[in-house]
């Protein structure tokens, strides 16, 4: 888990740029190495190099270099801690959210049967 | 569902500061004024506005004004969406480590076997 601010920081900036999501999206279907990753954007090799750098300093990507290949791969760990974070403060919202409506239709409830009472009376 | 990339990079680009992701944390707890936001933020009011200025770009805030009162609450279907994109990676490259792990137990599995044949041979 990443507790600490600065690496949710990263997380998110690394997250921020198409050219890295499409990286981290051709990462989702295995591993691939720095010019595999580049293929599809056009941008020289030192700007993907970069791009792959912010990626491994945030933790979402893991390298390894074999002879004269670096193989780049997803970590799941990071970007679970990033789906916490926000799933997290989605849950408080869509739990207050649940006992608003809740309280919305007991009041809506109580309206009605105030309501009707009267009419019991005028026809019993 | 946000399905624009533009979409994500606001997302994503507005969930990358401290300061903002504070806000969000203090929405978690229910909606606020913008004043409330910036309390605990050593930055001045126009910055705090600048703040919630790109945090409702990006959809995860909405804003509305009562009076002179700008109150603030979190979106959690924008929450969702970065979340999902998340998700669907992480599923794709845990599936896939789940897959090569069967596939090493199966191949230890195997080489035992092999490696117990002989050995029954030689003691009938």
């Amino acid at each position: 888990m990443l507790n600490d601010v600065a690496d949710l920081d990263r997380v998110f900036h690394a997250l921020a740029d198409p050219g890295r999501r499409l990286m981290l999206e051709r990462l989702g279907r295995g591993p691939a190495s720095v010019s595999e990753l580049g293929r599809p954007l056009s941008m020289s090799l030192a700007a993907v190099v970069q791009h792959v750098q912010i990626l491994e300093a945030s933790g979402l990507v893991r390298t390894q270099k074999i002879g004269r290949t670096r193989t780049c791969s997803l970590d799941p760990v990071t970007l679970r801690s990033a789906e916490h974070w926000l799933s997290e403060r989605r849950t408080l919202v869509e739990r207050r959210l649940d006992k608003l409506g809740e309280y919305l239709a007991e009041t809506a409830d109580q309206a009605t049967s105030d309501h009707r009472a009267p009419t019991q009376k005028e026809n019993p």
